[in-house]
């Protein structure tokens, strides 16, 4: 492979982008993110480090519908997430891995992720997104996997398990 | 939660288990693997680092098979892989996103996840494993996911691209 094709494809015309973590989210059928916490702290000694609900299913639900757990296991961190219906705004379609990419510039991430053959699916969303909170795009990239570019995390450490 | 069920649930019985990484392997039909390479280095500034190609490949394709691609993104690694019916020893079902979780104790670890509820799958294979060679085996979690239990990677760095 030649030394030029590593420094930016085709996309020289983009701003620069910096991410700072990259996490995979493992999405799963509501209510089940609750028993997938608990599997993966059992199975591979994963610990949960936070934990975003969807603020409207805090009071009137037995089980809560979890946005966002991050666990952290071998030093990275991945996410479990209820997937239903109604309270998804990005929702993994034919894989129910999708990837975090965390960016203080959403917009230019997904332009530049664009630029190099990606197609963003939706708007950038603010609030409840499926990282935590913050802004979230969605690209998917030629090969299937959908990545969520969004703002870095910043509101689990409010809500601990 | 209680706080007990974050100990260990019901693997109390089994060998404390350390794993040293957990990387997202992105597995792609062959001979595509090569071009998603690229794809993530320009999209997302992801940097190759290492990559492990099928040894009966090398010498007689035009495109090689790429077992693994090892790519430094956000200060994490991802997997590309190449995935074909004759030489993929581990395949995802479902998804195509497979969880690579290194450990020096191969056995102990698929033994504490099957303890916890999750499902082996195969045998333990050595050699042109998935994540960069050494011993890798499979565990199917009960929400779907598939974890790639594998020594850690060394031969990557070998073969840089």
């Amino acid at each position: 492979m030649a030394q030029e094709e590593v420094q930016n494809g085709g996309a020289e015309k983009v701003a620069a982008v910096t991410f700072t973590a990259v996490k995979p989210q493992l999405t799963v059928e509501a209510p089940k993110a609750v028993d997938a916490v608990q599997f993966y702290k059992s199975a591979f000694g994963a610990l949960e480090v936070g934990r975003t609900l969807h603020p409207k299913r805090k009071a009137d639900q037995e089980l809560p519908h979890i946005l966002s757990a991050q666990l952290e296991l071998a030093g990275s961190t991945i996410l479990v997430s209820d997937i239903a219906e109604n309270y998804t705004p990005v929702k993994a379609e034919g894989s129910g891995c999708v990837l975090c990419l965390e960016t203080e510039d959403v917009e230019a991430a997904i332009a530049k992720a664009v630029s190099a053959g990606g197609v963003a699916e939706g708007e950038i969303t603010e609030g409840d997104g499926a990282c935590c909170g913050g802004r979230v795009g969605k690209v998917k990239d030629p090969y299937g996997y959908v990545w969520l570019i969004c703002s870095p995390a910043k509101k689990c450490a409010d809500v601990v398990a």
